[in-house]
Formats: C-alpha cells, structure tokens, sequence
C-alpha cells in the first residue's frame, strides 16, 4: 500500500524496507514496540508511551536505539513522510539487533529501529461508538504480558478467531475464570451500580495508555472506578462492558459469545467515558498545536 | 561469519538478505521453525523435523511455503551453498507473510521462507560428553510450548540468565514445581535404581526430535524408561541428569544450580545413550552417504 518507513537510518519506499533475516526480532521475537496515535497531526499520549518503552527496553534487558530527542524527530519525521498530518498512527518496533543466530546475546548489539506510520479516517465520535462483539478464549500467553514484546504470536491466533468468528476481539480468560484482557486492548464492565471496573496491574496485562488515561478521566469527573479482577459472568450481568486501546479509544462491548450485555446496545457511561476522552485527545492536539504555532510564529 | 542464506527463492550472502519490516516474522513473532544438523553433509532425522514442521504450520494455520520436494531440494541448496560438506547445521523458518500490521492474518498471504546454515566444528563424542551446568528458572512460557514457534523471547531471556550466571542451560519449573525443560533442549534424569525419566509430550513441551531418537534408543536396548515429570530435588536426587536437542545431542548435566548431580560428573549411562546416540547419527549419514552414491554410481 505504499507509504515510507523508517530502518536503522534510512527513510525508505516500505516495499524496499529491510530487515535483516538473522535480526533477532524476526528470529527470536527478541524486541518491543509502540503504537502511538496521531490526531490532528499530533501525538497523542507521547511522554506515556516513552515511558512503557522504557519499562519494556529495561525488562528485556535492551538499550534504547538512540537518544530520546533523535527518537523523537525521528518519529515525528517518519510521519510527515508519510503525510500524517491529520488522524492516523506511527508504528515503533526495536529489537536487539542482528547475530548469528544463538538465544543468549552477544554484547554490545546495535538494536534494531524500525518505524511506519499510516494516515487513517478522521477520528470520529460516530465510528468510534459503534459497538462490538467479543468472544472469550484461554488465556494461553506468558506471564509477563506486561511487557509490550512482539512476541504475539498468542494474541494473532486471539485475534484471528474473533475475527472468523464475526467478533472485533477475544478477551481471554486467565486459569481462575477472570478475564485478563482482549488480545490487543484491555477490557473493562460497568456494573449496574455504575460502577466502573478493569483489572489492576500486575504481569498479567499490558498497561495500556488509554486504560490509564481513562482511570484519569474517571476520577477528574467522579466516576467509581475499581480495579480488579473481573469474570464473564460478571460481565454479561454488568450494565455495559467496554474495551480500550491506543486506535479503538473507548469502544463499547455490546455482545460477548454472542450474548447482549445489556440492551444489547452502546451504553450511557461507556458514551461518556469515549466523549471525555476524545474531548481530551482534541485538547491535547490543540494545545500542542497551538505551541507549535507559537515557537514558529 | 559470511555464509549464503536464502529468502523467498533466492540465494544471498547473508549480509544482503532481507525481510520487508512488514513481515508478519518480525512484528508478530507469526512463525515457525526449524533446526536440522548435518553429520558428514547428510540431514540428520530429516523426516521427523519435516513432521514437526507440519505439526507446527497446521497449529498456526498456516501453508507449507513450497511443495516438500521442492523444500528438500532447496534445503540441500542451502547446505551446499554453506559448504556444509561435513557438520554443521541448517535452520529453516517459515511465517506468514508480509502485510500490513494487523493482528488478524488476510486470506491468500505468501508464506516467507528464510533459510541459513552453518559449518561446526566435527562432532565428536569427547565435546559431546562434556558435562554442563544449569540453572533453574520459573516457566514463564505461552501454553502451548509444543508449537516450535519463533516467539522466543522467554527462551531468549532465560538462555542469557544461564549464560550470564556460568551455566550451559536454563530448566524451567512449572508452577507445580516440576520441570518442564530447558530453553532449547529437553530435560532428563536417570535414577539411582536406574530408571531414565523425562516429562511426558504435552502442550508445556516441545517434543524434541533428539527426545525421540533417544527413546527409541532405549528401547532397542533394553532401558528402563519412563515418562513422567520430575522435580529439581528429584534431579538433584538423581544418578545422572542429561539434556537433549538437536545441537548438543545426549549431554551430560553435573551441576544443578550450582549443586553436583550425583558425582558430579558425567555418568555412565548418560554416556552410553549419548554414544548410542552418536552412532546412530553415523549410521543415518554411512547409508545415506552409500544410497547417494550407488544413485549416482
């Protein structure tokens, strides 16, 4: 589909963008990544998604590619090429570097550095309230999903059989009949007291941006929140349910196995909790370009 | 270092061989693979890695990437190109093409097929033997470690704790405390009466071609064996431990998180299967050798 990417240096057509087949990321799943979106031009929720890069590199034991400034020009870079000056996302992936292939790792590896970006359809309230079906699966991943690795192979097969079976994610549900999170967001119920509930931390679930700007959101507006974990019974008896993540933002739950939650219909506290945050996407793309304009001007 | 690796039909030095950085391989860890040694330029257990191999691909769902003649031949291609004309190793990955990221796979995808191989120092039976220390780790695997898939990174980190602490080899403990296996290789003990264990084939284990070979083996010779887990005091109980892959062959362990392993020195029977072992490799290669030239003669 065209578009340039960004590898160890070199701004590229994506079709002749190269990895090396012994990089240990295409070899080992040996890297992280991010997916940062832009609205409006702007980068939405940066300074958090460096900061998850930076417990992801630590975990892994992995150096960043380059100085955080570099980084960021780079990115900001790699989406201008790409013509991402209105809705769209920027793509980040490091891996350790390239060796002939052996599971321990040498020492001082050049990581890896690899971007895209992609321009989307406007972020709009209209398409992002749509409601969606999830199915529910084993959780079969490792046990520290808190690191954003790119070892997903266990969240594409997720993803795949929602997919074929008609549904927009799986939430997967861990040994002791909780939900953990879907495949790629992270997932959430509203209890017919208006409570408002998701999972806490720990290694069991990625630490998304949006849950956390989201649990922000709650408490600035009064909201109850509570953090724990949660079953799909619970859920299907809850009042709404609804998922997060960096592209779906807030989006209401509305069948899962193919039963209603609820009415069967987007809820009233998942519209506000979606409002709120694309209000605050808009403010924050605002606000930046405003400062952009000012330091220009 | 240099060598000749092949990607999707052609034949590069490796330097210059490349993967789209869309390829599903390095964003989603979307793959599978395969390690093949090479005694006196023969394949050695060349079916059943081509068995596994189908295990895998089916898991995933995933195609073969060429017809299996056609994968042979360019397998020997590899090889000859390596100049792997006596020991050595072949590694073969397949994933499932290159798209534009998204969890869930398009239909109709062209599988990327990425071959490397390397000569090695002869196989003989004194490095074999050499005893080897390994530590002890909590499994923190996906559920499904029989699928030899390139989401390694757990394996990564674990081969470097043993690396980084002196040993050969991390085993990895489940939560009931038993031993599941090594980060790329299977674990085994022999007890004091004798008795030669390793965990039954399961979800939580790759089911190791060398495993396998070493079954067999005791069976043709009259062995006591049994299948079942063990835990590291069991281990630590034991006559004589041993690890097995494709790479290290039968190999003796002496040193379990720094404790000796009976004497701590490689044992008897240990060494028996591992010669057992070795002979058959010389056989498989002897007859392939002599039906390669009575083909040719």
């Amino acid at each position: 589909m065209g578009g340039i990417a960004y590898v160890n240096g070199r701004y590229l057509p994506i079709a002749a963008a190269a990895i090396s087949v012994e990089d240990r990321g295409f070899q080992f799943a040996d890297g992280v990544y991010e997916v940062i979106a832009l609205h409006r031009g702007v980068l939405i929720d940066e300074e958090p998604h460096f900061a998850r890069l930076s417990r992801s590199l630590a975990a892994v034991g992995m150096a960043w590619p380059m100085p955080k400034p570099a980084l960021r020009a780079v990115i900001r870079e790699v989406a201008r090429r790409n013509r991402v000056d209105d809705d769209g996302t920027l793509y980040l992936q490091v891996t350790r570097g390239v060796s002939p292939r052996a599971h321990a790792f040498p020492a001082g590896l050049r990581p890896t550095l690899a971007m895209t970006a992609r321009r989307l359809p406007a972020f709009t309230f209209e398409r992002a309230r749509q409601g969606v079906a999830v199915i529910t699966l084993a959780d079969q991943r490792w046990s520290r999903c808190d690191i954003k690795s790119v070892a997903l192979l266990p969240n594409v097969l997720g993803k795949q059989r929602a997919a074929e079976s008609g549904a927009f994610e799986a939430w997967l549900i861990a040994g002791d009949g909780t939900v953990t999170e879907g495949t790629a967001s992270n997932a959430w119920i509203i209890t017919k007291g208006g409570e408002i509930i998701t999972r806490p931390l720990g290694h069991a679930i990625l630490g998304g941006i949006t849950r956390e700007a989201v649990r922000c959101l709650a408490a600035e507006n009064q909201l109850a929140l509570v953090e724990r974990p949660f079953t799909v019974a619970e859920a299907l008896a809850a009042a709404e349910a609804f998922l997060t993540s960096t592209t779906s933002f807030v989006r209401p739950v509305v069948r899962i196995d193919d039963k209603p939650v609820g009415d069967g219909r987007p809820g009233p506290l998942t519209e506000r909790l979606l409002r709120l945050y694309m209000q605050r996407m808009d403010q924050a793309a605002t606000v930046t370009a405003r400062a952009r304009a000012g330091v220009k001007g």
